[in-house]
């Protein structure tokens, strides 16, 4: 059923090329689903059809791409960069309507690993006669749908971990301030990351020290969960994210936590308690409320939390051209257990962006 | 005697670029003298000598383009991209070889501070009959020359620090290890960088932590003078440093260290007392001695001093692709009075260079 590769016509790179791109229009914005485009050519190679899946509820990109083909699709080819499903979820099954568009030709960028499709839709496209091959750009497709997998294989939300420090690696004045480090083309670039993930997460100490909005003013509706995670509760009573006018706000706490702020309560802000006050088990409480991507821009003791438990694979570290120094001026990452320099966390170079007078350095962690 | 601006022409530009770009090629290598790089060309605008200063007490660079040209000057143009000297130092004033090789023109690219010449080198040209302009290309010859300008100006040696740091902003781990941090690359580039300064600075506790070499692994010779700056002199008996088989070392400390270290007596390691053990006045011991530039390679603590002294002018950070965290771990500098994000030290977009997998970001300070 897959090509080998290098078997993909350079007609076929095009289509699935556009397929991703498509795809990739609704970054951040399906969870808990995948990112999915799709192409429709009809039996002649001409353009007939092409969607994507916007968000969760609304129509998936098949059913997008083939309404739009209609009759003229029998016959053609569909690229669609994520196996079509097999199952009733919020919608009919895609590979249903696949089969009743008389297609003759399905080309599938990758399986989707969701364990109610997993091989299956495929495999309903075949068995109904159709020509399908899978694997042209599974790269590309797997690197754009890097959280939802991620989440599927872990059971976790990715975690992405922004920081903005100065030159010499300070979050903060030994004061406390920290607004603003950046610079407004970083701060505008960090809205952008927002819109890209499903909740924003920060702790007690941050909420407290800088009084955050964190949206992506207006660059995604709706806006982001916002999520202050404190094992005290010892929470001010009045606080930005406290009105829920502009975006949702969840805390989260450990099982006995030993303050109280009544303020959360008397305004209705949403709480979880958690078996443990520990990154993992938030990760995995949000993956089960459906995101995919979380975004960290909590201070360095969470920070280096969250990266000991394993729940980040990303880390944004924005640095404006300034010098803070200090003795106990915040920098971004409180121990996470290296004593010897052979147990640093080491990576390949990271990609760079100026962002203004900022620069961004962004990378993959193993 | 000066041309305005755009008067030049692309002969002009060209030529002076070429005795520049000599210039540069004993670039650290001349102190206390500045850079120079001379070109000649005969009556007919032909190419018949060129020249740089190569250290001092080696012939000027008029000296080296004019016995290269001989005769042939004659009626011909000297480009030269410092005033030519007036006055009789370790050799005799170019200005009398200038005159006595009979060119019609002089084109200099900026005056000479130096007080025993500031302008006194161009009026004796002018005043044996010879058509001189200045100030052609003069920001690039003042750019080249910055660290003798500096100490003519400031009395101070130019001050360049040097940290290496992970993208978490740390020195070392909570542990101390620090070796290494940077890769290969950005270590070869430091010992490139050693080679172009005349002294190099660490503090006692580098010198305890590190047991550092500090050479330029023979890219400069003599080697660049080592340099331990302790208040205390609670400094190891046995140390790198104190064979001077490959490079010479020099202890400074203040007027009543609280430790002695015999060490340095027994093995005859040349020693300073300065009247306050303060980073301004080691700048300016070292300047008295010939430095135009030094490399301030120490932690945080003597770092931020030298800092909040004015003593550093360049910032060569690099940076590792790793994250080591840690409470206490070093960060480059310690507290140099800013408490508020407004007091912060800022300055343009640092130039960058990839070293291998690390990142050097470089800071002129304003």
């Amino acid at each position: 059923m897959s090509s080998p590769d290098g078997d993909w016509s350079a007609a076929d790179r095009r289509w699935m090329a556009r397929a991703l791109a498509l795809a990739a229009l609704a970054d951040g914005q399906t969870s808990p689903n995948p990112l999915v485009g799709a192409v429709v050519l009809d039996a002649g190679g001409g353009l007939v059809g092409e969607g994507f899946h916007r968000r969760a509820g609304a129509p998936h990109a098949e059913v997008v791409a083939l309404a739009q083909a209609g009759p003229r699709a029998r016959g053609g080819t569909l690229y669609v960069s994520l196996e079509p499903c097999c199952h009733h979820g919020r919608t009919p099954p895609c590979s249903e309507l696949v089969v009743g568009a008389g297609l003759a030709r399905v080309v599938v960028a990758r399986q989707d690993p969701d364990p109610r499709v997993a091989g299956a839709g495929l495999a309903a496209l075949a068995a109904a006669g159709i020509s399908v091959s899978v694997g042209l750009c599974s790269g590309a497709a797997s690197a754009l749908n890097r959280p939802f997998l991620h989440r599927l294989a872990t059971g976790r939300a990715l975690g992405v971990l922004k920081w903005a420090a100065s030159l010499d690696g300070r979050q903060a004045t030994s004061d406390g301030h920290s607004q603003w480090i950046s610079g407004v083309e970083a701060r505008h670039w960090v809205h952008s990351l927002r819109a890209r993930c499903d909740a924003v997460v920060i702790g007690g100490g941050t909420l407290r020290a800088d009084d955050p909005l964190l949206t992506s003013r207006g660059q995604r509706s709706p806006e982001p969960l916002r999520v202050v995670f404190s094992r005290s509760l010892a929470l001010p009573a009045e606080a930005r994210l406290w009105d829920q006018g502009r975006a949702p706000t969840l805390v989260v706490h450990g099982p006995a936590p030993t303050q109280r702020c009544n303020a959360i309560d008397d305004l209705g802000v949403d709480r979880l308690a958690l078996a443990e006050a520990s990154p993992r088990l938030l990760a995995e409480a949000l993956a089960a409320r459906g995101c995919n991507r979380i975004l960290w821009e909590c201070g360095p003791a969470l920070a280096a939390a969250a990266l000991r438990e394993g729940c980040l694979q990303t880390i944004e570290a924005l640095e404006a051209p300034l010098l803070i120094g200090g003795c106990g001026a915040a920098t971004p990452l409180a121990d996470f257990g290296v004593r010897h320099l052979d147990q640093a966390l080491r990576f390949p170079p990271p990609r760079l962006q100026r962002l203004g007078p900022d620069l961004r350095r962004s990378v993959e962690l193993p």
